[in-house]
């Protein structure tokens, strides 16, 4: 997508052809600053600091680091020390490992000189692979968003999301964002209300990210969206997802659920976005699901730029606090999943295409 | 109650007999500061510009600014310029309106040499009948939490409150934290979660009050509630409201709503705390009152003490915002109505506390 006025993805191959680009989320949404990575330990810090994330994303930088390592030394004990120090740094994340597994089972049957050009050309398929999947999810939600235009002719349609599940934190696209990047491309008029997402904030990259493509939008704060549907300012609520369990329970950041009620109790549909890899079968329902408690200093402080720019750390609160980070929407309050299979409306539709 | 360890309430005649004084609410938490109020306009900016706020006392607040706009000239058109000028700093809060009515009630039918005097005297009794009509609002909802406690025998039980109906926003007491205040003072364990409650973070006085008078709480992020709820950490939702219409519809702090549809979706029962000056049996219902839209500053900047304990404000976003000030519960997701004259189950209730 676009960032700071050029078309980019979230992670590139620098000129040099070996050396890995990302943007420093952490230094988001103000200021715009490129990291170049050439290392394999450069990655892993990359990904432990938080200075990339989203679970496609900092899959793909893993991979990359694999490519780094082995470039190198293509030696096996570099090979297993890399995998073994890139899959510690965010333990949790599925991703992680899935592409990290992918890479190495690639690379462990060549011979060692083939092994760093066969790394780097499993992250480059890793990350179009992930591209395409968001392109396809996207396509599949604009087939919603063109039904809403039809049905409300001579005005924008307005979609609330919560949280960033944008291009930021996947290659390309983003999962519930690339259907209002295609609808917008395609001269759909839309606006998108932008739940801030405390406490971590997330919307402000969400809103980033629109602001760059030139797509409306206006940020709220998280208790406004139950108004906005009541008012009939909210034609469709689209979110992503950290996991769906086999009955379609949807695991994602905080204060999702409160979203799926309000739209349940206005008539609006509430759709979720997401790729076939965060569909977990193996899992019954909701309930089944451990919910991370961060800290509290998430809670407690909030950093952003003073009125002369300088960044400045205040304090929220100096209370106790709680911070689950997940909650769950249970199936019944959702519309529709869209995926890279297509649009599907229940728990069957999803086992039907990911089984 | 109690304030930088001071027994106080939130308004007060100054030593002088005539002008008033306020805490400066802008300036809570992070300190305690007081304001004197010497003219009409100084109270019109306190309740416009949110010095002082919340609606019990904005209407106290109001009634002494008729009385010094009576001070300095008592004629009809001073009289008639205050009550419009004071009326229309805040169009959602009905105490306002009650209140102005009341003291120019009064004065209207005096001589001009008697109509300052009275005016105080009428600000006064507001006042002294505020915290009566708390205390006994008080005394109403003990009954509900000492059920809890029966129900729940061997723990603390746990009140889910929203924006800050304490007695920061009435003279004393508060609406929602009366019943909280007696049950702590009486032994009874509990606990609050206190929201947050952007975009002016009003938790924070909430929490201010709890921490001052011993009570146990936790400062949340309005998005963590509907979790709470669904892991049963929640006894009860208990919130106040700045206008309940005649069908029993409540108008409160932007997000009261997504509570009460959770609370709803989790079999928790949800109360409203209301005096009957906040009952509005003119209005039909919900969709018939005119939400504030407030600047959108509110939500692009937040303030708060940096590490060192300097007050700084940071930029929350750059994206153009929504900031609506209130929602609307339906009457249907409203399990009682604590009231001065005892509590109420429905509209019929309050009809014949208040009718």
């Amino acid at each position: 997508m676009i960032l700071a006025g050029q078309k980019t993805r979230s992670i590139w191959l620098e000129p040099d052809g070996w050396s890995v680009g990302i943007f420093d989320q952490r230094r988001l949404p103000w200021a715009v600053e490129r990291l170049r990575l050439t290392t394999m330990e450069a990655c892993a810090l990359a990904i432990a600091d938080m200075a990339t994330r989203g679970a496609p994303l900092i899959g793909a930088v893993a991979a990359y680091g694999i490519a780094l390592a082995l470039r190198a030394d293509p030696g096996d004990e570099s090979l297993d020390r890399a995998f073994d120090r890139l899959v510690s740094t965010r333990p949790t994340a599925v991703n992680l490992r899935w592409a990290l597994d992918r890479v190495r089972g690639v690379v462990t049957r060549l011979p060692e000189r083939d092994r760093a050009a066969a790394a780097y050309v499993e992250a480059g398929a890793i990350c179009d692979a992930d591209v395409e999947v968001n392109a396809a999810i996207g396509r599949a939600g604009l087939v919603i968003l063109q039904s809403l235009v039809a049905a409300h002719p001579g005005r924008a349609i307005n979609i609330l999301t919560h949280c960033n599940a944008g291009w930021l934190a996947t290659v390309d696209w983003g999962t519930a964002t690339a259907p209002l990047y295609m609808a917008h491309d395609l001269g759909i008029p839309l606006h998108v209300w932008v739940d801030e997402t405390r406490p971590r904030n997330q919307g402000a990259l969400t809103a980033l990210e629109l602001a760059a493509h030139g797509v409306p939008h206006s940020y709220i704060v998280d208790n406004a969206g139950g108004l906005l549907m009541q008012r009939g300012q909210v034609d469709l609520v689209l979110v992503g997802t950290d996991r769906v369990t086999r009955n379609g329970d949807v695991c994602n950041k905080i204060g999702t659920y409160l979203k799926a009620l309000a739209a349940h109790d206005n008539g609006i549909p509430f759709v979720v976005a997401l790729p076939s890899s965060t569909y977990d079968a193996a899992t019954p329902d909701g309930a089944a699901v451990k919910v991370e408690e961060r800290s509290s200093e998430e809670v407690r402080r909030l950093d952003g730029p003073d009125l002369d720019g300088t960044m400045r750390q205040i304090v929220v609160t100096t209370s106790p606090t709680a911070n689950p980070a997940f909650d769950i929407t249970p199936a019944r309050l959702v519309s529709a999943y869209i995926t890279e299979k297509g649009r599907v409306r229940d728990a069957a539709g999803l086992t039907a295409a990911f089984g």
